[in-house]
């Protein structure tokens, strides 16, 4: 029998935990045993404190436990791969990734969720295609990886309930900002949802939640731990988030632009976020081959129209019409025209998926609706010409009003110089 | 309207809020709509980051306001004085200094606790008393106060609740251990039943809640400026709690050394405490009087009868019978006898206190039912000679067996020594 209140001191204190009390505290959260308040001051103290190594991992199997997994390895005779990014504004890379990984051969199988805030969720924007369902059931999941090769769906209700109160009740108590708990929260569901090779893609910058290389550094190193103790294969891509990642920011214009990548006709750094992401998760596969190997066969399925292939048998099979033709179109479409000539400088992500969000494209609360047609597309880019009057950026927007409002941020969301700034590649670093 | 969980975030890293947000945040915990994680939350933040003296006093004033308020000031025409300790093993100052203060024309108008863990609290000792009404109305209590010119009853229900709710929060999630949360928690109950001068006893040791004397004058002077930015008069005795106060702990043994006390029969630390306090009170009220004429007055009190007399009075006037011959008294009276003889050279009061427990004086769980009679009476305290055999202390037990398992923890209490240790005055310092 725990008591909870010690546990709390020893933590605040700056004591460490015994794996099984961290357990218990977990498990008697999820069981309703220990309340809220509780668990909210002992995230607090963790906030202050950290958590070892070893107490990171009990957390993290502690919320594994809380609730049912999947062995997709079993259930296929497979390695089953993962991809898993810490999100950002255009983040559309699940989406292009899946089909190429697949068109290789390899299982991929996901379990994803919806956006809160600037950042938007891989559920909403496949669900700007008419007709998907993201609500499969475990054994359709199953199924669905085994013929299709590949599956994006939400998280079954089962799944690490604990760590779904434990976000919660951070997000409304100022303690989401730790790198152990975060680390414990993302890993639990990858650990969970069964995959035995996981590709992580911690974002960087302005538009993520790690704001240096440091920092992204860190979350890696304890994921890609958390991940080994239970016996996965993990590799992390640090990626730059200072600008969107591509171009395109809202719910359909980036399945349109996923979907132009998989044709091979994508923005320079989605693509090759895409490719180096597919060629990791290849290298973990069971095809035996190495990341050089991976990278070369991933760009083949870009080529020979077999990623696009496996898109549209994955969309249809989840019940979605593929064609770009059906997805929906924002009523105003408006460009962002520059002031003056110059190079781009910066384009700050944090302010272009604030207008996005403010177009429609996102939720502010749990509940708000999603205009999915809507969104801003970042014509230019850091590095990249303009002459005066040429378009930025192009607003999708429900109206003109709204369309007016969201210019002006998106205008100074962008700054310009008379030189080209130094390259800075999407792949900042790779942490295995 | 508020975001608690902006408030959180702020105190978290460092900040400072505003008094109204203090308030909303505090009015809004007492009206349920505050929740209790996201208050469990920032009182883990404080404990790591502090208060401000006006985000102190903001807190202080909010939870005043959150319940009702005495103006026993107004209700009385008189400047009334209170006194209040943080609570420490043998602490009965109260039962002795309302009698003096009362006697020498000043009245006393105090509300008080029951005690948890290894403190007592004035309330349960009073209860010891056959007859004795500690729930008295608001009117009760005025009128007592006017014609008797003593009351000590139990906090009415409409007193402070958001301090009452909070103070039961912070005892379950670790968050008691802070300064200004404590300064702030007794200063708002002392501020509410509405005395004018208020001396606080702060304990100092082993047994207290405040374990250095720096501590303690950070609390001290913490509680002074509460006290003083709401128009109260307070000065803080900071006083030995490394052993226990007089000899007598646990409720009826008390109860007949405060008794005794106040015939000039108590021991000499208890007594000193007791004129100290009652000088400091005297000297605030409305006698005109310094704190050296009131020394005099409240020693004359103990020798010429009225202390005792004013004691009677007001037992009776609260429902009780004031004779010692109705105390309650223990089963098994059994010498904790010296191993050896010499000088004690400290006598613990954390196991005296957890000894007293044990055996019944004393609560572990809230509800838990008290035992009136038992405790223990420690004959020699720091500095007296003991000869091999001679009786350390006196178990007041409920059995054989109780009395036996605690003669073991309270000799483990006594440390003894060839020569007698320094003398240590009870009261280590007055901050005003």
């Amino acid at each position: 029998m725990i008591r909870p209140a010690e546990l709390i001191q020893r933590k605040r204190d700056g004591g460490e935990l015994e794996p099984d009390e961290l357990a218990e505290l977990v498990l008697g959260y999820a069981r309703d045993e220990v309340p809220d308040y509780q668990m909210a001051a002992f995230c607090m103290a963790v906030f202050f404190r950290g958590l070892s190594p070893a107490e990171t991992f009990a957390l993290t199997d502690a919320m594994v436990r809380s609730g049912d997994t999947l062995d997709l390895a079993s259930a296929l005779g497979r390695t089953v791969v993962d991809k898993h990014s810490t999100g950002g504004v255009g983040d559309k890379t699940s989406i292009a990734v899946g089909p190429v990984v697949a068109a290789c051969g390899v299982p991929f199988g996901k379990m994803s969720g919806r956006g809160l805030g600037h950042t938007g969720g891989t559920l909403d924007k496949l669900e700007a295609i008419p007709g998907f369902r993201v609500e499969l059931s475990e054994e359709e999941f199953v199924a669905q990886v085994r013929e299709v090769g590949l599956a994006i769906i939400g998280q079954t209700g089962d799944l690490v309930p604990a760590d779904k109160r434990l976000y919660g009740l951070r997000d409304v108590t100022a303690t989401v900002d730790n790198v152990q708990l975060i680390a414990a929260s993302i890993m639990s569901k990858k650990i969970a949802a069964g995959a035995d090779a996981i590709v992580l893609d911690v974002k960087v910058g302005d538009g993520a939640f790690m704001k240096t290389l440091e920092d992204a550094r860190t979350l890696a190193r304890t994921m890609i731990e958390l991940g080994e103790r239970a016996g996965r294969r993990v590799a992390c891509l640090l990626t730059d988030m200072d600008q969107p990642l591509g171009r395109a920011v809202g719910n359909a214009l980036e399945l349109r632009e996923a979907r132009a990548t998989l044709r091979g006709e994508g923005p320079s750094d989605f693509t090759e976020l895409v490719l180096s992401a597919s060629a990791h998760l290849l290298a973990f596969s069971d095809l035996g081959i190495d990341e050089a190997e991976g990278r070369r066969r991933a760009e083949a399925t870009l080529g020979d129209g077999s990623a696009l292939e496996r898109y549209e048998r994955w969309i249809r099979a989840q019940g979605g019409d593929p064609s770009e033709d059906v997805l929906p179109q924002a009523p105003v479409v408006r460009p962002v025209e520059a002031p003056t000539g110059g190079h781009v400088h910066a384009l700050r992500a944090l302010p272009v998926g604030i207008a996005a969000l403010e177009l429609g494209a996102g939720r502010v609360r749990k509940d708000d609706a999603i205009d999915h047609a809507v969104g801003v597309v970042c014509m230019r880019k850091r590095g990249d010409a303009v002459q005066p009057g040429e378009a930025l950026a192009e607003l999708h927007a429900p109206d003109e009003d709204a369309a007016t409002a969201s210019a002006e941020a998106v205008l100074a969301a962008y700054e310009l110089g008379p030189e080209a700034p130094p390259e800075r590649p999407i792949v900042l670093d790779v942490v295995t």
